[in-house]
């Protein structure tokens, strides 16, 4: 994967083919550029108008094609987290050592918040502005399959007694601050977060986190 | 301090005594008044009328006090950050050991996004929205400090060799997002993030960093 400054544009959405119908063409353009409007804006939320307009449709579309913003919200959030609970389903299953699998996984958020660094503000935006029912909504999508892998791997001897839904907020954190505050971490850097920095940075939250939660009673691998 | 569910008013603001005179008050009661409309709905930003609605004064007040929304916005960062950066200062002349600087730290970053859950993501979108001098002011007030404090104390041989850049955004982003994501975490942890559920995130954060960056050369303390 190619790292971007924030002025370029990121990568398209996941998960779909390219469609040929009408109203699918679209829907799908209507998502891209809202992707495209959060990753450039540092995640302030663009109007229906400049949705329309990056995406090149009339503004009743939204509501055509959605039956309104915060429904178009609402799906991006589903298109851009629904991979993450089948990678983690495929990675859970493989025949690893607990380490291993943490560092995949490690390597795996911190690539998914590059490319989608807006994505745990809006939907806790989302969530608060629809009331309960919608933030368990986006819980269900990733705090809790996640909390799950955690809570399985941390039963293994290589590590210490550590509360899974604590290293959940500890892991989604550290993995998404880089990205969520770009701007500033490229002023502090003295320049872009570039594919050398984040494999860089892959390796310090990897090491950070199995370093953190290491049980120190075993002797070292 | 006591932690509040969402629903409950946030803390006053810090850093001046109660203004007498008129503008002052003024400008007290819409910065108080945006803090809490930030506070209370996970980051996302007040319109000018909803923020005058709340400090209950008129709406023309934002431009009189402030020049402007953007402008009052600013002067809400620079009021929450301000004494972050003098307990800094405190703190790095203390003479005590480097773990015990680093578990006060985090004790302290923990509790002040507990405060002020917005603090980021609103000093990154005002940011980007002023380019690159505004990016690079919200940096100088956190992240400049922070990162000198953590070079600092990575000299001493308590601990591995870590960038400090990298661990300010691994700090910082395990400290913020318990709060900054507060609905969905409190789903999840299937309860309120009342006061013993900070304090054992405190413990948290403090075990998985301290053991995160510890030297494995050195014996154990």
């Amino acid at each position: 994967m190619v790292a971007r400054v924030r002025s370029a544009p990121p990568s398209g959405l996941p998960g779909r083919a390219e469609p040929t119908q009408g109203a699918d063409v679209t829907r799908e353009r209507l998502l891209q550029a809202t992707h495209e409007l959060l990753f450039a804006r540092a995640g302030a939320e663009p109007s229906v108008s400049e949705i329309c307009a990056r995406a090149g449709v009339n503004v009743s579309m939204v509501s055509y094609c959605f039956g309104g913003k915060q429904a178009l919200l609402a799906a991006l959030i589903r298109r851009t987290t629904a991979g993450v609970v089948e990678e983690l389903e495929a990675l859970a299953a493989l025949d690893l050592p607990a380490e291993e699998k943490l560092r995949r996984h490690l390597a795996g958020v911190v690539r998914n918040y590059l490319r989608y660094p807006y994505v745990n503000q809006l939907g806790e935006r989302l969530g608060h502005g629809a009331g309960q029912p919608a933030a368990a909504r986006t819980t269900a999508v990733l705090a809790e399959p996640m909390v799950a892998f955690y809570a399985t791997l941390l039963r293994d001897d290589a590590f210490r007694d550590v509360d899974p839904v604590y290293l959940f907020c500890s892991i989604t954190g550290m993995c998404e601050f880089l990205f969520a505050a770009r701007g500033s971490v490229e002023a502090t850097l003295g320049g872009p977060v570039d594919d050398a920095a984040v494999a860089r940075f892959v390796d310090h939250t990897v090491a950070l986190v199995l370093h953190g939660i290491k049980n120190p009673d075993r002797s070292p691998a």
